[in-house]
């Protein structure tokens, strides 16, 4: 499925390898010239003159551009990777695995990520059948590689859950919760187009990393999207995985945290995505539970909202189907108390009948604290809840 | 140690018994005509005109009194219970549980009280030597009855963190978390004048109730405090349950649900509290514990904000001493790691930086996307971090 690249399509490939993830200087230069003078810049083929120095500056805001060349140390930073570019054998790889670039000039670019204004990436490198879906339909699940028993436990349930509801599982393809949370979504089935969980990678599409979920990201690139903004053959480094969470957060109306330490990568996911405005939940956990902090910590900040169950980030995403959610379905499930719903009189002449004896109307007056007739008008009420009866002696308490 | 009582005193001795919890109309006739007045009142010695009825309403905020004769209603619903009335029994009894009232006249009168306005009681009885502490000494830790192993272990945990930091803590006397907390609380050891742990009841102070805390109520009795609105012999009704969570929520700084179900008289608490505008906290919990939706419910719906430990419940409740609390406590005890504080350059060039070979400036320029600048003063600042070391094949990266 080799499709014909644009030449601006091809300078983005090759930017996408000289620049590292979030190098705004670079992606603004990009947005000032265009994809294809950007890369002739950068290789020195061309030179920015003030004009565009000027309009890049003041796209990135940067008021403090006499004391420093930014620019210039763009240009010092790309240049040693400038040698070793070669956007048309990064292409053919991307055509061998069966692979898509993905600009902002594809129909299936996701608007989402021009949230992110100008860290938003140059173009995504995709694996997969399905087109990316709508953020609305993307649900990210994330958490810390060494997982808890209960974390892999909450996550399957989540996954599985968000799945039946609708939603793609995006996650970042690690150990831990991020692969629990994609195999759970893949054994619950696809629906249509819509990919049943998508990976967004640190590393190229074409590395599996890390090594023990080689065969997952395997049926992921099979059966659901691999995506990721560095070239094939693109190491994962530390900023690397810090500005992928970005991107997972941006590609998704809602992020959830299953679970993470007090310090966790997955909580850089869900501050991108708080920042991004896009809703934030938490499992909760036991507070004797290390892998649990993270969570709490997020809740105590009021970064996320408390999440228990797939129900609970649907209804935190906002409408998409007709499923009852969070709150409102535990209502509905939860059975009603006998005395629920009772006027306060009647709950304190209820609450004077004796189950096994029979009282008497003066009696309950003066327990229940009522007049009379206030007792009596309960009883009433009572007897046709099926809550009291009469006996030959008064008047004593039915369990509904 | 008999106190003389004043008159007016012993008419809210007598009310009482007289008035339900909350009986607003009685509460507010008390406010307009004094006790004693009010006292008359109810028993029929004297007749409430247009005057005291017109200032009733108006304070009551009754704007449909022509419809409703509010007054009698209240009068024909303490009928029943004048011709049992003997406050100075009751005041005998108390006497001989070494016992005392505490009235808006008593120079210890719970000033947080007030908060409840309209709802505030006519009086406390109270057994037990130390006086009611400020509400800024006071931490409400409450939960349901058939608590689990995780929140009776949270709840010793929270209740002797909150003692060691100052705090009297006050929960209700029934089983499950209230008896741990109590008993944690005692456990924990006096400080001077504070009672370690304060029992509001639902029945009289001198009832034992449930009969399975008898022993505790005791030792409370003895070493912390005993409180109640109504008046010995009382008998605990669901009414009087509901009424004495607003007593527990009005008297406490803060108030913590450890464990609740969906469905809990804990969660009645939390809401007077969080009505009254005091911090509420709730426990989180596995969501596969039943006994944990409540606390998630009251975190989802914002009534109140995750605790862990007593730490944060002391930063909820707001500064008291100088202990550290809450997150800036954990995030002291937690080691920092390596790169914490490294700039983003350095990140880089540390990411690029291999453990177990070396590698040039000029290979890391390319690996890191750093001009070769960058490279190397990124290089000196690891090396002085001790993070990275010069090598005979040049850099080479060093475990912190």
């Amino acid at each position: 499925m080799s499709t014909p690249v644009s030449a601006a399509d091809q300078a983005r490939a090759a930017l996408s390898r000289l620049f590292e993830p979030s190098d705004t200087v670079g992606l603004g230069l990009a947005a000032v010239v265009g994809a294809v003078d950007a890369l002739r810049i950068a290789r020195r083929e061309l030179t920015a003159g003030r004009a565009i120095r000027a309009e890049l500056y003041d796209l990135l805001d940067l008021t403090d551009h006499g004391s420093r060349d930014h620019l210039q140390e763009g240009l010092d930073r790309w240049a040693p990777r400038v040698a070793d570019l070669a956007p048309e054998r990064d292409l053919a790889t991307l055509s061998r695995l069966g692979g898509r670039l993905v600009t902002p000039d594809s129909r299936e670019w996701p608007g989402a990520l021009e949230d992110l204004q100008s860290a938003a990436p140059l173009c995504l490198w995709v694996r997969g059948r399905p087109e990316i879906p709508d953020r609305s339909r993307l649900a990210a699940v994330v958490g810390s590689r060494d997982s808890t028993s209960y974390g892999a436990s909450v996550t399957a349930d989540l996954a599985a859950g968000l799945s039946t509801r609708g939603y793609s599982v995006v996650s970042g393809g690690a150990y831990g919760i991020d692969a629990q949370a994609h195999r759970a979504a893949l054994a619950s089935g696809e629906d249509g187009g819509l990919p049943p969980t998508v990976a967004v990678l640190a590393c190229g599409i074409d590395r599996y990393y890390p090594a023990g979920n080689e065969e997952l990201l395997r049926v992921i690139a099979e059966r659901g999207l691999l995506i990721s903004e560095v070239p094939p053959g693109s190491s994962p480094t530390r900023w690397r995985f810090l500005q992928r969470n970005r991107l997972i957060a941006a590609l998704s109306g809602v992020t959830v945290v299953v679970e993470a330490r007090w310090r966790s990568g997955a909580l850089n996911t869900a501050h991108h995505a708080a920042g991004l405005g896009r809703p934030v939940g938490a499992v909760p956990g036991s507070v004797h539970s290390a892998n649990s902090a993270g969570c709490h910590r997020l809740l105590r900040d009021g970064t996320a909202v408390c999440v228990t169950d797939a129900a609970d980030v649907a209804e935190l995403a906002g409408p998409l189907g007709t499923f009852p959610t969070g709150d409102r379905a535990r209502e509905a499930a939860t059975p009603a108390k006998e005395q629920d719903g009772l006027a306060i009189p009647d709950l304190l002449v209820l609450d004077g009948l004796p189950v096994r004896a029979s009282t008497t109307v003066d009696k309950l007056a003066v327990v229940a604290g009522l007049s009379a007739r206030e007792v009596m008008g309960g009883l009433g009420r009572l007897e046709l809840a099926g809550l009291a009866m009469r006996t030959p002696e008064g008047w004593r308490r039915l369990k509904a």
